[in-house]
């Protein structure tokens, strides 16, 4: 079994992602992961608001590696557009329309009512932008449309969660991925021009 | 003054965007409706869900009519577009970046947790595809088409809006603008096939 801080970051991630924010308290929290009530304010000195930036940080990390590594399974911008759409549509199947963006419910909580929270959102959207401007310059496109792509796939790939998880259903995911390649393609850099 | 009723919708539409829906209580509603307690339950003898349901009805048929507004300013699609990103960025200004979706955040905060709100909210996002189908349609597009592009928009709206108000930065909105207008070009109609 993971300790006592893991178990509990864990957890929190979980409930935050099913029941937001607001939804989740600190004693369910603290039954959930099996540990003692004081031991959140033990490793979380700030509550459930230092609790919360942690998990948002850990998710961010995480969801950013997971997309990259779909993103960098194959050499055709185009293609992993599609690939990772429907990487998406999979995850979401399997966990029933639970599992989509790990923070897009917190930030739409926190946005107009808890400025610390809302900025920690911000930076993680920033990486997330900032990781995909990288990967399409690597992918050949000049850094000016790089930014727009990746801006339009998290665009995309967020309202395509509400849409899907409202919906229960995979459509908006699937029209994402079809509407990103197009995208893609119309964008492509002159062959030649770099990588 | 509106009636009491009217009130307590207004006032909880507004408590609902900023808060969420677990974020809001029925005393704070009361409280800012000018309301007694027990109108909440005269009016809306389910309570708070009942409350909810109609609110994210009203806010979807509202919400519904200032799209369809802005739309039909112009003739051309594509241009429309960008019509419609601009003034969603404007109103996001204008309101501090509070007002986007109305009915985003109360999808998320339901989606795994309360099923009769999920239904609702799916309701209300399947009335915003399939008017979009429409005006797609009424612009000359094929009807297989139309449905792609209106769920592309909606998908696009939806995504700047949660990283616009984290970030507290029109930029996704704009992204979105031009994307989905040059999703519209591509996808253009032969000249001449329909209105």
């Amino acid at each position: 079994m993971a300790d006592t801080k893991t178990r509990i970051l864990t957890k929190t991630g979980e409930l935050f992602r099913r029941n937001g924010y607001v939804g989740t308290g600190l004693k369910q929290i603290a039954t959930e992961a099996d540990a003692p009530f004081g031991s959140i304010y033990h490793f979380f000195p700030g509550g459930k608001q230092q609790l919360a930036a942690e998990v948002i940080r850990a998710a961010g990390r995480m969801y950013q590696a997971r997309v990259a590594e779909v993103l960098n399974q194959g050499t055709d911008p185009a293609r992993a557009m599609e690939v990772a759409f429907a990487a998406a549509a999979q995850l979401l199947i399997e966990t029933d329309f639970a599992d989509a963006c790990p923070i897009a419910t917190i930030a739409l909580e926190v946005a107009s009512t808890n400025e610390p929270l809302r900025q920690v959102t911000a930076d993680v959207f920033t990486e997330w932008i900032d990781a995909g401007i990288e990967w399409f310059v690597h992918s050949g496109y000049p850094r000016p449309v790089a930014r727009e792509l990746s801006i339009a796939f998290l665009n995309a790939l967020e309202g395509a969660f509400v849409l899907a998880r409202a919906l229960r259903s995979t459509e908006p995911l699937e029209v994402a991925g079809a509407t990103m390649s197009a995208a893609v393609s119309a964008a492509a850099p002159a062959p030649g021009r770099e990588g």
